[in-house]
Formats: structure tokens, C-alpha cells, sequence
């Protein structure tokens, strides 16, 4: 590799492609690194975990979101990862650096954000560090477990694709602030907060799922990475994707197609699983695609002209 | 609380104790915040995990480590959290930022020194985040299991209190290159890439240590903490400890008292821990100091004069 190759260069994916060649199996990982989360064996059983990142004015602004929000969003972010993985989180642990001029009180409120989403599952904070920052840096680790851990790598060809949660509201709230406007609420506390579905991963599991992942970086770009582990295509169809109210709404302030924010918009933190088509899905899953034969991902059978996903450095 | 209070005006510790007051207990929650690790329990069993957050510029600088002695620095200090709970870690998630100009090969380098410090204790990296950021940002989460966890709080007034490791070697080469020495390369390589006694942790537990920690922030800091979980006093006999080569050739140059790095220096991630007066130590161990009725930390009868150990903030 050429030696003044740089992060930004090869950019996220490929980085972390890069990584995980350095990293070797071991007898306890049952899972490793590539999925929603890992799995490693304990003496007598297993956990999964899973690692998020979140640095201000990336992941995001003290001007947009209340501290409370902002550890609400912390938390849903990993422990999306785990309901992903069909698995039932039950601890969370947070890395906290700050500058020395930031209010305690603020502190107090992110932390009642993070136990509150926390109780949706039944998780419980269980520990962290605390080191002082330039800016706010908030590193979650979610813990978890699943009988039955359903991968990204289990699609079939023939598969239905489905997805549970919502789609394009944070997106969509995200680029009203964006543009400098405040509302619509809905739209703009889903990005502030998201409402991860978190019952629907361990359902999924329960039902057969082939594979699963949870949506941050878009529809598309999620349902690539299951593409790519399953080595199969997959099509979605753009009719069936019903469009909220809110996402209605900023799209026509803001003239931009809607169905971009539901295909494209990340961190509503839905999830999206692939299930054999003779599976009779539950009301918190909608059918939107199928598996085919091939690579990649398309709509309504053609590559889709909307904005790439996110993806950071670039 | 003055609603205008600063994290930097209460301090790291402090801070900690207000963000703890908000976590409610749970039932997979054994051990829960406080402790150099939390314990969770699972279906069948249990697990071990601790986070720890490393911000370029304040817990190492590129200029004075190579990327893969911070990797390494960096799996140590979360893996010593484990050993000093009595375990042995099986798992570590990194969260990694970065800026875009970082070269890979850096970023490769690092893996590979936390793949090295992984191997010592036979745990594997399993996952991680990576995004991007004007700093690097290293957010290790280590995981592990114990089958008889020890915790800061059981020390007993007729203890003795015993360390493993290193003590004052990372503090006297912090010391100095700060004053813009290179040298002594042993003391400059242990700030680099610390050598924590991993197999002493779990040895301690087996011989039924009464209390455990790791010493991160110095000796007196960090037996501190476990005076204070404990509701006890802990007295240093100064005499009790050697002067290694490096410190005391650090100690000359600079003029400091080399016994100020031995109490004070953090990062060594030597373990600190209590035995029962009647216990055989193995040779790993050395007896420096007793467990007393009453409260806080003294060195020879007195408080230690020296400079505190490290807090973040301040």
C-alpha cells in the first residue's frame, strides 16, 4: 500500500477492512468484527457487544439537541446494534470526555437520557470514564444477549426484505435544521432523539429472519452491507414505502424528493432483515424488497440517483 | 447544586459520583459503577467490562509514541481493569477517531500493537467504530470474566497492602520527556507501552485478596479509592519500596525525589491490592504498607507531601 495513504483516502469501509485483516480469529469470539455487534463466549454461555463513537458537531450539536436527547440518541445507537443482532441488550457502559467549562448540570441530564432509553430494554448503565476534551466525545459500549444471533451474512436469493421502525424522519429532520428551520417537530425530535424498534430484532429472530442489520448510515447503504456479507442483490420496491407526514412536509419546504430521506436517511436507527417469502410477518415489519442473484442494491430494478449514505472522512 | 457549576469547578471524581446518583441498580447488575470493572450477569453466567477513554495530546501525543505503543498503551489500560478485578479479559471493542490525513499505515500499526497486548492475556479484538475527528480518539472497551471478583471495598484493618508491577517507571519517563529528555529508554519506553502484572490479578483473587485496583492515577490516588470504598486507612512504609535504575537516574536529573514518582506516577498499571496478615504472598507480590481503622492514605504515618495524582479537569 502506497505509505502516504491516508484514512480520508480510503475512507471508512476500506479503513476498517484494513483493520479487521490484522485481527485474528480466537476460541472465544463466536462472532467478529463486520457484524451489528460481536458475540464472545463466556464459560458457560455468551454476550454480544457492541461499540459507538460519537463525537460534537459530527454525530451531534449542543445548539440543535438538549443534553438529554443527546444521551437518549447515545444510547440508541448501540443498543440498536444489539436488538439487530436479535439480542436483548442488558448493560451499557459510556466513555464521557468534556471540556471543564461544561455546565454539571448538562452532565446530569445527559446521563437521565441515557437510563431512559436504557429502560426501553431493560439495560442498566453499569459503568464508564470520565476525561476531560476539547469537545464532547461519547463512547457506548452496549452489552447484550440472543439465543439465536441472526448476521448480515444470511440472506437468500428469493428472500423478502423488510424493514420495522421509521424511515427518513431523522433524515428528514436533519436537514430542516440543516437549513436552519426548527420545525417540524416530529421530523426534527426524531433526529434529536430517534425511537429505535427495538422488540422488532428479537421478534425477527424469533420468526427465522436470514439476516438483519439496524439503519444509521440509510437504507440503502445498510441493506448494501447485507448484500455484500450475503453476496446477493437486492431490489426494493419504491411503492411500497408509505411516506410519513413529516417527511412529507420537509421534502416539499426544501424540494427535495421525500423517498430520498426514507432510502437514504440514516440514524432513525430502524431495522431492516431479510426472511424467506413464505414467512407471514408480523405487523411491525413491512415488505419493501426482495433477494436476487447478483451484488448490490437497487430500486424499482435500477441503481437509485439519490445522495450516497453517510460515511465519515469523506 | 448552583445551576451554573462547571464539570471543571467539581472535578472528575466528584462528577462521577453525580453522574452515578442518577443509574439505578438492576438485577444483571452485580457489580455496577465504581469499580475498576462492572460485572453483569448472564442466562447461565457472568461477565467483566470496563471502558476507558484516550484523547490524543492529553493521554499520549504521536510525537513522543509511535501508533503501535499506543495501541498497546491503550488495550493495557482497559485490560488492566480487568486483571484488577481478580479476571482475565476475552474480548476488546475499539472506538476510534480520527482526522482524514491520518496514514493508514499509522492506524495499521496501532491495530497490531493492540492485537500484541491483546495476546498477553489471550483476549481478541472483536469489534469497534471508526469516524472521524479532529484528534484521535481511542474509546477501549475490555471484557473479561472472574469467578470471584474482587472488588475496592473489602479491605480490613489488619490487612497488609501488597502491589505487582511496576511502580514510578511511566511516571518518571512522562517526567521525563516533558522536560524534553528522550532518556532513560527504560522509563521513556514504560510511558510509551506500560508492562502491567496481568496473571497477578487473577493470582490475587485465588489467594483471597480482601480488596483490588489498579494503579492508573498513582499509588496514593489509587489506593485512596479503595481506603474510601472500604472505610478504612491505608499507611505506606516508605522504606518498603526499591528505586528502580530508571527512576532514580530520572529522579537525579530532574531533581525530584524518585519516591515522588514511585507514590504519584500513574500509567504503569501496576495492581495495588489487601491480604489477610496471614497470607503468603507470592514473589510477585511485595508487602508495602497496612490497613487501619480510620480513613485516607499516609506514608509513613503522614500525609504524603508529594504532588497528587492525576485528575482529569484539573
Amino acid at each position: 500500500m502506497d505509505p502516504h495513504r491516508t484514512v480520508a483516502d480510503l475512507g471508512e469501509f476500506a479503513l476498517i477492512d484494513e483493520v479487521v485483516k490484522q485481527v485474528a480469529d480466537g476460541r472465544h469470539v463466536l462472532i467478529g468484527p463486520g457484524d451489528d455487534a460481536a458475540q464472545v463466549s463466556t464459560e458457560c454461555g455468551s454476550y454480544l457487544v457492541s461499540t459507538d463513537l460519537l463525537i460534537e458537531g459530527r454525530h451531534f450539536r449542543r445548539d440543535w439537541s438538549g443534553a438529554y436527547d443527546i444521551g437518549r440518541k447515545a444510547a440508541a445507537c448501540s443498543l440498536s446494534d444489539i436488538s439487530a443482532m436479535g439480542g436483548v441488550a442488558n448493560a451499557l457502559t459510556v466513555g464521557f470526555a468534556a471540556p471543564g467549562d461544561l455546565p454539571v448540570q448538562w452532565v446530569i441530564e445527559m446521563t437521565k437520557g441515557f437510563v431512559a432509553e436504557c429502560d426501553l430494554v431493560g439495560a442498566k448503565l453499569v459503568g464508564g470514564d470520565v476525561t476531560a476534551s476539547d469537545k464532547i466525545v461519547l463512547a457506548v459500549t452496549a452489552l447484550g444477549e440472543a439465543h439465536r444471533p441472526v448476521l448480515r451474512s444470511g440472506a437468500l436469493p428469493g428472500d423478502v426484505v423488510a424493514f420495522a421502525g421509521r424511515l427518513g424522519w431523522a433524515g428528514a429532520g436533519f436537514a430542516a435544521l440543516n437549513r436552519g428551520f426548527r420545525s417540524p417537530k416530529l421530523a426534527v425530535d426524531a433526529h434529536r432523539a430517534p425511537q429505535p424498534p427495538y422488540a422488532a430484532g428479537p421478534q425477527a429472530a424469533a420468526i427465522g429472519a436470514t439476516s438483519m442489520a439496524d439503519v444509521s448510515d440509510g437504507l440503502l447503504a445498510d441493506a448494501g452491507h447485507i448484500a455484500s456479507s450475503s453476496n446477493v442483490a437486492i431490489d426494493f420496491d419504491s411503492t411500497r414505502f408509505a411516506i410519513a407526514d413529516p417527511v412529507a412536509t420537509v421534502g416539499e419546504a426544501l424540494g427535495v424528493d421525500p423517498l430520498t430521506f426514507v432510502l437514504t436517511g440514516g440514524d432513525d436507527y430502524a431495522l431492516v432483515a431479510t426472511f424467506s417469502a413464505q414467512t407471514v410477518l408480523p405487523k411491525e415489519w413491512t415488505s419493501v424488497g426482495v433477494v436476487k442473484d447478483g451484488a448490490g442494491v437497487t430500486v424499482d430494478g435500477a441503481p437509485y440517483e439519490g445522495p450516497p449514505g453517510h460515511e465519515h472522512f469523506r
